[in-house]
């Protein structure tokens, strides 16, 4: 059984625009709006087997992806430093100082 | 002719791992190494022309990556962010904090 994770979410998320269109709809199915194996392979008149498959082949190019490009990783040690320097604002006295560097990091975080 | 250009540098930078051993040794001959197309011609023992031809294919595959990722883009967007956020902190007047958060901003500059 494939198991759906917050990993797998995240990468597909980061690299989805490498897939077919038939990979990213039973990705976005599956992962996104939670249908089940059965009920994908009904929606597109094909064996549930296929559509494991598909998904499996899938998961694995996404996870090939993050081994060479390292997209989610940076990402969550991006996140982790942000949150750090929020941090270190929220430790600050003046406000105003405070809330430049705070629109700052919230513009990285909507980059990522 | 090829243009050697920063942006090209920079996208061969970001999308290497995604290359073949090949195309790898030649992008990083002419573009890092600063060889001529015919100095990595003979190196090869091939024609000028194949060589000009597997760069340019290589150089389209990078610019397709990007149109589909934006790592050089938003590597772009964060630096400019960073940089404002060093201007704030530069602003402020107690020095301990600034500290503490311009080695957070050189941390993420490091990761990209």
């Amino acid at each position: 059984m494939l198991e759906k994770t917050t990993r797998m979410n995240y990468l597909y998320d980061f690299y989805q625009s490498l897939l077919t269109p038939k990979q990213r709809s039973y990705m976005s199915l599956y992962y996104l709006d939670d249908h089940s194996l059965g009920e994908i392979a009904e929606e597109y008149n094909i064996s549930r087997q296929a559509v494991y498959d598909n998904i499996k082949r899938t998961e694995q190019m996404l996870e090939q992806y993050e081994e060479k490009l390292l997209l989610f990783q940076k990402f969550q040690e991006r996140q982790k430093l942000l949150q750090q320097m929020k941090d270190e604002v929220d430790k600050a006295e003046r406000p105003l100082y405070g809330q430049s560097l705070l629109a700052l990091i919230e513009s990285l975080e909507k980059l990522d």
